[in-house]
């Protein structure tokens, strides 16, 4: 199947879920205050996006012969929450203003901080309650799963890996910001970084949760690292190309702001080690200058692309993408559910969100 | 069993077993980077303090006949864990700068960051790696469960109820962040935030888990809540005592922070009714006040004894003690049990730190 067909139809099939789900939370935090009950509204509004890592997580069960498509529709949200709960907390260490076409965590917290005439500073409380926030998030993705229709033996294998791969995204969520800031970037770094923070939790991980869910043994689950791996590195070129190349309203989220948070990517460190004189000395300026103007970022593009940065990326992504494809036969025997492993490995270079 | 030494057991106890856990952990962050063996072993060092919501998990399990006190002291370290994690979010919101009479995480990052020559803003590397090292903490906290020695069926049974604790937690502190910048203090918001924040998740919470881990049915583990609620209060009317008249070294946090965080506390709220002229604007002066001084900082504490608010607070938490000891034949018919659970109640409004 088309991987955008694939992805509409698991949107399309969990949102009146993911209602229900949060409508019941809103009746438990409406015990408690009007506060919490709006907590629970505005994460529920905050959730969105391509739903890769859902469906990623259907697409693994129905591989591994997973029958139960109510039970792996409403669980395999927890990956879509848990999602939610990581870009607000990265959100705020990345200082963004904008996700998914709205105002981050942070900055609604700020604003109605700023609405209802609040005391005191109003970006810290901002701060506080993303926070918090993400903390609820991150409680309600174990919930969800804890309440599923699954075996207690299953819930457990799944909970085991599911937290194994989110310590390994915090962890590579730290690597991110210690070599930001201390030190000149190498291509091992940033693929270090890749693995840890984006491939495993957004490929691998999703697909391993499904395949458990389905009974898979672990031998079978670690096959889908061979694919996931380099599908997922390949994901994220294809998310900082964006991040510098897209367009805005399209992505949802603010151009430009891996430079001017001085983010790790590849297309950086090319671009640095290819331009020569002025060029050279611009990237070292743009990078990491808060203050960059729409003028500016755009001679980035240009170095980016005239260096061949840009190009040096594609292709890898294009390398990687049909590396991990490779091992498709591995995951599945069954002639469709290749046909969408192959498509959706595509989608995560050629898609424009 | 007198409250003191059941702790100092506990403590001696888990101690090994804790290092135990965090070396195993240690060597998995090793596969990954320095910077991760690093925040591993900054986690280790930041556990400490009393660790009366993992003794009480013990306690919980030996009330409903649990025997397997290898498998419990493991395991009830969970819960040491995760009150590490919401420390360390916590310190980063009332912006504390001291904890167990070490630097708060976001601060020793900060001066990892300083010494090290990183670049950028120490503060926000602080801050960042603060959110990500409470983010690791939950995680570290539910696998610990996951590996326990405990039957699928308990964990996922424990899993649910220390859940929906954190998330009521996280929605108490919510409550504590908007109710202090928004309002004025009334004594009912102030026990909303009590019951939410810390009465649950301190007392309720812990003994519960520990009557699950035994194979407590729901309905027994229902009846722990009337104990647990006032003891929990009381914990907290102790806890702002402390925060106020403490000697610092002791308390291993700074003393006045709730005055110049403008917390809702009893102590304030009463002090704030019962002064008059000179005396109340002092208090509407000290409360919020980032930079109060020692000097002044003893007149609130004058104003507050002067005003009978103290008096008032340490009545009403030794009432509240009262009350919940009454609960505790429903809780267990063990003579020896009921005794530590009543000295465990005195000890929580008996405490120094």
């Amino acid at each position: 199947m088309q991987a955008k067909v694939y992805l509409k139809d698991y949107i399309k099939k969990t949102e009146p879920i993911l209602n229900s789900f949060f409508k019941g939370q809103e009746k438990e935090a409406s015990k408690i205050s009007p506060i919490t009950v709006e907590m629970t509204r505005i994460y529920r509004n905050f959730m969105g996006g391509k739903n890769i890592r859902g469906a990623l997580t259907k697409l693994g069960y129905e591989c591994f012969g997973g029958g139960n498509e109510k039970a792996i529709l409403k669980t395999s949200l927890m990956v879509e929450i848990a999602h939610s709960f990581l870009l607000i907390h990265d959100d705020i260490m990345d200082k963004d203003i904008l996700r998914r076409g709205e105002p981050t965590i942070h900055l609604q917290y700020e604003d109605i901080h700023q609405k209802r005439n609040f005391k005191r500073e109003g970006s810290h409380y901002g701060l506080s309650m993303a926070i918090d926030m993400g903390d609820i998030g991150m409680i309600l993705s174990h919930l969800l799963l804890v309440d599923s229709d699954f075996s207690d033996e299953i819930k457990t294998r799944v909970l085991k890996c599911f937290d194994k791969q989110i310590l390994m995204t915090a962890f590579g969520q730290a690597l991110d910001l210690t070599y930001e800031a201390s030190q000149q970037l190498s291509e091992k770094d940033i693929f270090q970084i890749h693995h840890y923070k984006t491939a495993n939790y957004t490929i691998t991980g999703p697909l391993q949760y499904g395949a458990l869910f389905a009974g898979a043994s672990e031998k079978e689950i670690k096959k889908i690292e061979k694919y996931g791996l380099p599908v997922g590195i390949a994901f994220q070129l294809r998310d900082d190309e964006l991040g510098l190349f897209a367009d805005e309203k399209t992505l949802g989220k603010p151009i430009g702001s891996d430079v001017k948070e001085n983010k790790n990517t590849i297309l950086h460190l090319k671009a640095l080690e290819s331009a020569k004189g002025e060029d050279k000395d611009f990237i070292k300026y743009a990078y990491g200058n808060r203050k960059l103007t729409k003028k500016e970022l755009k001679r980035v593009r240009e170095i980016t692309q005239k260096t061949g940065a840009l190009d040096y990326s594609q292709k890898m992504a294009r390398r990687l993408v049909e590396r991990g494809k490779k091992y498709i036969p591995q995951i599945t025997t069954n002639l469709e559910h290749q046909d969408t492993l192959s498509k959706m490995a595509d989608f995560m270079i050629e898609r424009e969100s």
